[in-house]
């Protein structure tokens, strides 16, 4: 079934210890709709300046992703750049231009309304709330949101999580909505706030699925080498919230194996700069790795 | 098959968010032998002063640990104090007091010289090293350091990685041995100077094997509450190297399978104060927690 994504669609200029590389093709939206394509279909509700053209428009449509609600304006798109040289796991900005971002106001497409399932990337609250009252007809409802959002614009945030059905953040972002150091109680209490399910992302280490009482972990891989950090938690989004959307039903096991599914994904898009190694996956390679993660963690 | 394992019996005074123990009986072969005790036979080589008495001993004697190999002699116990108000992940050491412990030679009885299985706890490399030459016999040699010998004793450390078959480390150790940042690169880097098997102890995110080319990742429990984390490491190790001990092969379904128990033991530890949890624990309740790993991370 049909995902409907909003989010950023950016350039972002990156450098790393392997490298630098200059307005690569990035955003949330970008990463994530190239990674839950390889399972479903995506739709994407984005902004963009004059300086995104045929080239970039062309990485969606390889995949099929269907980009009737990026509006194209005038002004220049979202621009990030950052660098990781003391440490891979956390991103140092260096700068940030909204640009024609800071007045985005997301058109939905009439062809976008049955989209039975919705992905708020990490925007303004206020945005993301908006889009959601907008499609009532979504029967899953997925979120991200940041420290920033989480620290200043509280009411706005609790509005949207009060109506969303999965939450997927990192630790620090799960303790700091909750005031509560430990992951279980603050996940607790993040879930009281609306989310049935949070996905709690731990980088490097995988990711813990709660869900009613239950838990669940996920491996990461270990990398040999991590050229590009850079989008990887919406690519995990992405496959985790791709793949439930391409399964009959969402079951416990569809949500174990979409965790999976998720690191598989954050793996790959580490593994090259941007989004590159994202846009010419297989879904024999996906399926590979994804053997390779169970492996990773079974028993018997 | 029995362990014998030389290392620190101590007094920890421990304060953490869920308060403050006196003296409680610790050190590092006390939480290994106690956690392996559970598998398989134990012997442990030490040196305690005057204050430890018949009180402590039982502790042991009430796990069927062999104390022969605790000496006996003038002056104080090994003493540590320690809290973890801020960060329950590390310990911030506020007093240690070596006392007999500075003087430490350890003696080996008669009766361990057959063990097949030897724990080489963290102490001065100097001491493993005679303990390990000392006892050809032992057919599979763990280990455990920590910064201060890597960072200032290196040449005796590189002789202990020589001799051990599997070391047991953190992340921050891995990566301070081999002088690389990249989690796989520095566990082959310190499985080239000697251990053909590496387990780097992740805290709260579990636990990666390697072996050969092979990875094996191993989760922690999320838990509702962490007690008191001192010793958990050392709880690991006990039940990882005590589980393969009352193997009858140590095969890679083996290896895996003490990852577990690995994980199991440690997640005991946090839960009291000390060594509280592991002096009462029963097999069936072992395994039930071993069950719950195991959901924990099954896919199907």
């Amino acid at each position: 079934m049909a995902i409907t994504v909003v989010g950023s669609v950016a350039y972002d200029t990156i450098e790393t210890p392997a490298g630098k590389r200059e307005r690569c093709l990035g955003g949330a939206a970008t990463y994530f709709s190239l990674s839950a394509s390889y399972f479903t279909d995506v739709r994407v509700i984005a902004v963009v300046g004059e300086d995104f053209g045929k080239r970039q428009e062309a990485v969606f449509q390889a995949r099929n992703i269907d980009t009737r609600g990026i509006e194209h304006t005038a002004g220049k798109s979202f621009f990030w750049e950052g660098s990781y040289l003391e440490n891979l796991n956390e991103a140092k900005t260096h700068i940030t231009d909204l640009n024609v971002f800071a007045t985005f106001n997301p058109k939905i497409p009439d062809a976008y309304r049955d989209s039975e399932f919705l992905f708020l990337a990490n925007i303004d609250p206020v945005l993301q709330r908006r889009v959601r009252d907008a499609m009532p007809q979504a029967k899953l409802v997925a979120g991200d949101t940041m420290n920033y959002w989480i620290k200043d614009h509280r009411p706005a945030l609790l509005e949207v999580l009060n109506g969303l059905d999965i939450l997927l953040i990192n630790d620090t972002e799960t303790k700091m909505i909750a005031g509560n150091n430990n992951l279980v109680q603050a996940a607790r209490a993040v879930m009281s706030l609306g989310p049935k399910t949070l996905v709690v992302k731990h980088g490097e280490y995988g990711a813990t699925l709660f869900h009613g009482a239950g838990a669940f972990r996920a491996p990461a891989m270990p990398l040999e080498e991590v050229v590009d950090p850079t989008g990887a938690g919406d690519s995990f989004a992405g496959g985790f919230f791709g793949y439930l959307a391409s399964q009959p039903e969402q079951s416990p096991a569809a949500f174990r194996r979409a965790m999976f599914y998720g690191g598989v994904m954050g793996s790959f898009a580490c593994e090259r700069f941007g989004t590159e190694r994202l846009q010419k996956l297989t879904r024999p390679e996906i399926d590979e790795r994804f053997n390779i993660f169970r492996e990773l963690t079974h028993l018997d």
